[in-house]
């Protein structure tokens, strides 16, 4: 596999959307064939799933198991139908979340169990991790009201509490420190001019793009 | 658990409908309150995922391990929503297929990793197994001719070849000699009056209804 895999994570309001944007700009502007997607929701099944994981839920709650297995789902499809195939063909992949926010929120923030969570990532991904992860960090007060400036409404994840999402900022936290080589950390409060020029950095450092 | 989990297995046109049918009316001849369900689709969730599973692919088809977690889901929220509450309200549930389907469908039929398999269904059910199976056992040939003589179009599922129905038989056949205790096998070829009659015996033998 010539192509890298770069993901991008963080707590809502983080910047991701914006700085993959730019990244991929940047990185189109070398020469370098881009491909940005994302979990959940990067398939055409996964759109399917994603709706399921995310609209609001009627009087008959998912389950946390199903939820981490509709999860694991949508990120199998993800990687036998985009990723491996994209790799394979030498592009640079930008994909927001992947194995992490797993990990971060549903292992840190709800506290589901962390070797069930383990199992599905090795299951859904075969083993496939990431070249890089970039983890846009932001302190989960500021995240919020930017979401809060542009949000016509706040999908079923947002609206958990913000204690909720300081565990899944521990989360980041914690798997950056555990993964020095494959997770850096950005802060994400600075400009997005200066975000996005340390992110060009990183990516020369850690890829020699 | 005061309840019972009976679950009906077989091929394709094995009279599991109708079986099913049958012995819910005499359960609740004799005062006993009845659940029928099914997987997939046993929950509001799971008729989008038997959905998903079942309808005919477009050009991008669902990747093996995809298809395992998105039956494995389904099985999930099933257990939880489903047959955990009614079975601790004292229900007697018949369920349409359980994870002797998996085995025999996509470990035996589609070859796919038994292990994995094995660990999907001991994570969807929390280690909950049926109190009795029933396996209706029909010549795959019998099966399909029946499904032929009623069907307005065949699924994805039944569309597979005989080659495919036979090593689900095959599959059928070893779960049944590997757990005599709970897997009982009855002759689905014979007259539904009689295989109706078998099976009112087994369960008075078997669970003293």
């Amino acid at each position: 596999m010539s192509g890298k895999l770069i993901v991008f994570e963080g707590v809502e309001g983080c910047g991701k959307t914006t700085q993959m944007q730019l990244c991929c700009q940047w990185l189109e502007s070398l020469g370098i064939s881009v491909i940005v997607t994302r979990e959940p929701g990067g398939t055409e099944l996964g759109i399917h799933l994603r709706r399921l994981l995310l609209e609001k839920s009627e009087d008959k709650p998912v389950a946390d198991v199903t939820e981490l297995l509709l999860y694991a789902a949508d990120r199998a499809q993800h990687v036998e139908q985009e990723l491996k195939p994209n790799l394979a063909a030498g592009k640079y992949i930008l994909c927001d979340r992947y194995i992490d926010s797993t990990v971060a929120y549903q292992g840190y923030g709800r506290g589901l169990n962390m070797s069930l969570i383990e199992k599905l990532n090795d299951i859904a991904t075969s083993g496939l991790t990431s070249d890089l992860t970039i983890w846009l960090d932001v302190d989960v007060e500021v995240g919020f009201s930017r979401k809060r400036g542009d949000a016509a409404g706040l999908d079923r994840i947002e609206q958990e509490t913000i204690a909720f999402h300081r565990r899944v900022q521990q989360g980041y936290s914690q798997l950056a420190a555990a993964h020095p080589s494959r997770i850096v950390r950005v802060d994400g409060s600075l400009s997005k001019e200066t975000v996005s020029s340390l992110i060009q950095e990183i990516l020369r450092q850690r890829l020699q793009v």
